[in-house]
């Protein structure tokens, strides 16, 4: 075992990851939320996991606590059957047990095809990037009127699978699940470093942009399934990025401790603690 | 990928072997039931799957999902460490999540020490064997005042692992988890095969000879995660069961077809189609 609890991946027989993601009717998803998109995010939120570790991903176990047979579990069946198929998934077995509310855990297995990558390995004076918008998935829950974008980014989050395994300069990485203002805390702390933040060079994407208030929205939604990363400067980083069709956005700097946001102010009053260790 | 879902464990890589298990509060155990003996069984039944394949277990990823933190989590917690530290299994990682109803998943992965094992290899003239008194965990949930032995098997399951391992003239096995009425026609059907139970060579625990209905205690209790095996006949099942502290009992033979119980009728009425299939 190298990589062990705390990082997005354990790793055990030298090059086998290993994931675990639960899904909780009521708390991780609503009643809006068809069948079918339960069944695809919750192997996309595991091949999140494996890409930040940089592993690909090849089997699935797949825990499902439900009331019963019946439609739901025919559309949620569909939608495992989607996310297996688009990332090269292959289930090879589970459990399927009774319970009043529906209860999904995924269990992935893939192969690294490198050294393993974690959280810890950022140092001062890396830059720091991001895949995607952040905060449209969390658009797509806050939102009283979500696009059908934002839904789409909240429902069918497509993780940056082959940039994330073909991503050789990054020095750290994590996926993007509880939102920039949770991860990268996480990922400095691993590594020991701090950050800055540039508010200017956030992307927002229009509909975080119509938030009331689009910061808070970008650093605090989350359900992303991103990649947050670092990498030396003068890595290719957007080359790379363009030659498999991801948007990526260099957002910061790694710096020796604290986390800094500059060029605005801390989302009040649930950012408060940021101030202080900055 | 060489078993596939409908065993007890899948198999990746040539000699890994998989296996996933889910306990519902309420469903699989009661408020009765210790946070303690929740944290081991979930890691026991899982290792009892990889006995059955033949499969040593290594690691496991947990994924707990509950109210909150507290001290039913702490003696869970605790559970899953002693059976951990019990069946040498490695806790490498997993999930956690909020809900209000306890849900928990183990997944386990083992290497297989042979051949994977599966239930389809058993052949006509075989012998049927299983270990332990069948129904014993039943009575302890099936009587209104278990004795602490029945609780005990109910709780704390101690699967014939090692016993499993080391059992290379078995055709065929699985873990007897739902009761000898519903995991012996798993087993034929696998093996395209039927059986004949013969009710005088079922070993009878007291507690289970206590109960109204002894037969069907014995017949269709579950949770005993003993061993439902089929070996040739002269195989030294009994002394090698000996050198492992383990009970095995020959119960029956395979046939050619049908479902047979010889020296006693079907417990009624939910075993008549047993008597049909005969």
């Amino acid at each position: 075992v190298r990589v062990d609890a705390g990082h997005d991946c354990a790793v055990v027989h030298g090059t086998q990851a290993l994931t675990a993601d639960t899904m909780v009717a009521g708390i991780h998803f609503d009643d809006q939320t068809p069948a079918e998109d339960v069944g695809y995010k919750v192997v996309a939120v595991s091949v999140s996991d494996l890409g930040a570790a940089r592993a690909r991903p090849e089997w699935m176990l797949l825990a499902l606590t439900c009331p019963g047979p019946g439609p739901w579990v025919d559309a949620f069946t569909r939608g495992v059957a989607d996310a297996c198929a688009r990332f090269g998934v292959y289930l090879v077995g589970g459990d399927v047990t009774r319970g009043d509310r529906v209860v999904v855990t995924s269990t992935l297995g893939g192969a690294l095809v490198a050294e393993p990558r974690t959280r810890s390995g950022a140092r001062p004076g890396d830059e720091l990037w991001v895949t995607g918008t952040p905060g449209l998935a969390g658009a797509g829950w806050m939102s009283a009127r979500p696009s059908a974008e934002a839904l789409r980014a909240l429902r069918r989050p497509v993780p940056p699978l082959a940039f994330a395994l073909a991503l050789d300069a990054a020095t750290a990485a994590m996926d993007l699940s509880d939102g920039l203002a949770s991860d990268l805390p996480r990922l400095c702390a691993a590594s020991g470093v701090g950050a800055r933040l540039d508010a200017a060079l956030l992307p927002l994407h229009p509909d975080v942009a119509a938030e009331p208030d689009p910061l808070r929205c970008a650093l605090a939604g989350g359900d992303d399934y991103e990649l947050l990363f670092t990498a030396p400067p003068g890595a290719a980083i957007e080359a790379l990025a363009q030659a498999y069709g991801v948007q990526a956005h260099r957002i910061g700097a790694i710096t020796r401790d604290g986390i800094a946001l500059v060029g605005a102010d801390w989302p009040a009053p649930a950012f408060a603690h940021f101030s202080e260790r900055a």
